[in-house]
C-alpha cells in the first residue's frame, strides 16, 4: 500500500486484533499516517489502560523517527548515541518495541503501527501482523 | 446495549460513518465506555486534523459529566452556573454540540461518543446515529 | 502550489517579510503542512515573544480546522455555535485573525500559514500577502 | 557574530542546508537568541516529524545551559553529576548530540543552534557548518 487511509487503517488493525485474539492478549492498536497523525484506534476488551497512551505514541514514534521502537529502546539507552530520546516530544516517544513504522513499495516511511498489551515480544508479533498486510496488499 | 465492548465500538462507529457518507462531511468519531476511556477512534479520510482530539474529547465530556455537549455548551456560557467549566480537566471538556452520553435501558450512562469535523448540526446528526444504534439493538 | 515543501515555506515567509517591512511592524510567521507539522518559522528582529507561538499556532489552527482564524474568532464568541473551540487541542487553537489555510487549485486545504505580531488586522494584512504567493504561484 | 538576528539566522541555517544537502540528510535547524527564543527553522522536505521539536529544543539546550548538547549527554548520564538533566524544563532538555551554543568574539554565549534528522554524528557536523558561519563572519 502506499498511503495510510482509513480503509487502510482497518485492515491493519483489523489484522492485529486476528494476531492478538490467536496469542490471547488483549491489545491496544493504533494507526498513524505520514503526518504523523491518527487515523484509527481500537481497544480490545480487558487491553491495559495505560495501553491506550502507548500504543497511539508507539505509532507516532515509529512514523515521526522513522524506526521500528525496538531500535529507540537500544539508541536511547544510557551511554547509547540517542540517550533522552524519550524524554523529547513532550514524552511522546516510546523507547520499547511494539511500534514499527509503515513503508510503501520505495521503502518511503508513510505511516506508523502501535501495539500495546503484553510484552513487548507480544505487541511486536500483533503489531508485525499489521505491517504485513501493510507491505504485502 | 449495556456495555461499551469494542464490538459496540465499531457499530456505533460504523453507524456514524454510514451517516457522514449519507451528508458528505468526513467526520472522527471516538467512542468511551464506563470509564470515560477510549475503546475506538476513526478519522475518514480528509477529515479536519483539529478534530482528532474534539471528538475524543466530546466522547469524554459527555461520558465523563452523563451529558449532551450541546448542554455543556449552554451551561458554560459566561453568566450561566458552570461558566469555564471548559477550563477544567485539563482542557478535556469541550463546551459545543457533538458528543452525547450512551445510556443502558435503565438510564446509566455506560459511555459517551464524539463526533467532529463538520458544523455542530452535523457533528449531532452524526453522533445521534451512533447513539441510535446503541439504544436500540 | 499544490504542496508546502520547505522551498513553498520559504516564498511564503518572505513574501510576509516584506509585507511586514513595507507597514513597518515585526512579525512572527509560521507555516505548516497538510499534516499541520511546521515547516519553517521566522521572528523578525523586535517581534513580540508571544508571537512566536501565536503564529505557530494559527498556522496550525488554520490548517487543522480549515478555517481563517477570523472565523474561529466569530464562531468561538460565547452564544456562538463553537464557544470554547480555543480551549481544545491543548490550547493550541487561536481565537483571533491572523491565519488562513493554504489550498491547492481544488480549494484542498494543504497546509497553514500563521502571523502574529501587529493588530489583527495588519496580522491578517501579511498573512495575507503569503497566501496571495501560495495561490498564484 | 555578535547578536542572532534574522538575517543572522537565516545565513546559519542556509549554512547547515548546504551541508545537509551535501551529506544528503534531510535535517531539521533551529536557532534560538540570547533570551532562548526561537528566531528561524527550517524542515527540509522528508526530514523527520520528531526532529522538529528536538531540533528546537537542541537550539535551546545549548542556548539556555551554554553548552553543546554532547556535553550535556556526557553529564546527564546514570552516575554522573547532572543525571536527570533531561527531566528538567519541561522536557526541553536534549542530552544527545547536535545542538552548540553560538558565542561571540568573546567567548560569550549569545544563542544556540540545533539539529536533528540523521545520526548524533550527522546532526553534529550539520550544526557545525552553522557555527563555523557564526563564527568567522
Amino acid at each position: 500500500m502506499t498511503e495510510v487511509t482509513l480503509e487502510t487503517a482497518k485492515a491493519l488493525i483489523a489484522a492485529a486484533e486476528d494476531k492478538a485474539v490467536e496469542i490471547d492478549v488483549p491489545m491496544c492498536v493504533a494507526v498513524v499516517d505520514k503526518g504523523c497523525n491518527l487515523v484509527g484506534f481500537h481497544r480490545m476488551d480487558e487491553a491495559l489502560i495505560a495501553s491506550i497512551d502507548i500504543a497511539q505514541n508507539k505509532a507516532y514514534s515509529s512514523a515521526s523517527l522513522k524506526l521500528d521502537t525496538q531500535t529507540i529502546h537500544e539508541v536511547s539507552q544510557p551511554g547509547e548515541s540517542l540517550y533522552g530520546l524519550g524524554n523529547t516530544n513532550d514524552g511522546r516517544i516510546v523507547t520499547f518495541g511494539g511500534g514499527f513504522p509503515l513503508k510503501d513499495e520505495d521503502g518511503t516511511v508513510v505511516g506508523g503501527v502501535g501495539v500495546s498489551g503484553g510484552s513487548v515480544e507480544e505487541d511486536r508479533e500483533v503489531a508485525q501482523a499489521a505491517v504485513d498486510v501493510f507491505e504485502n496488499a
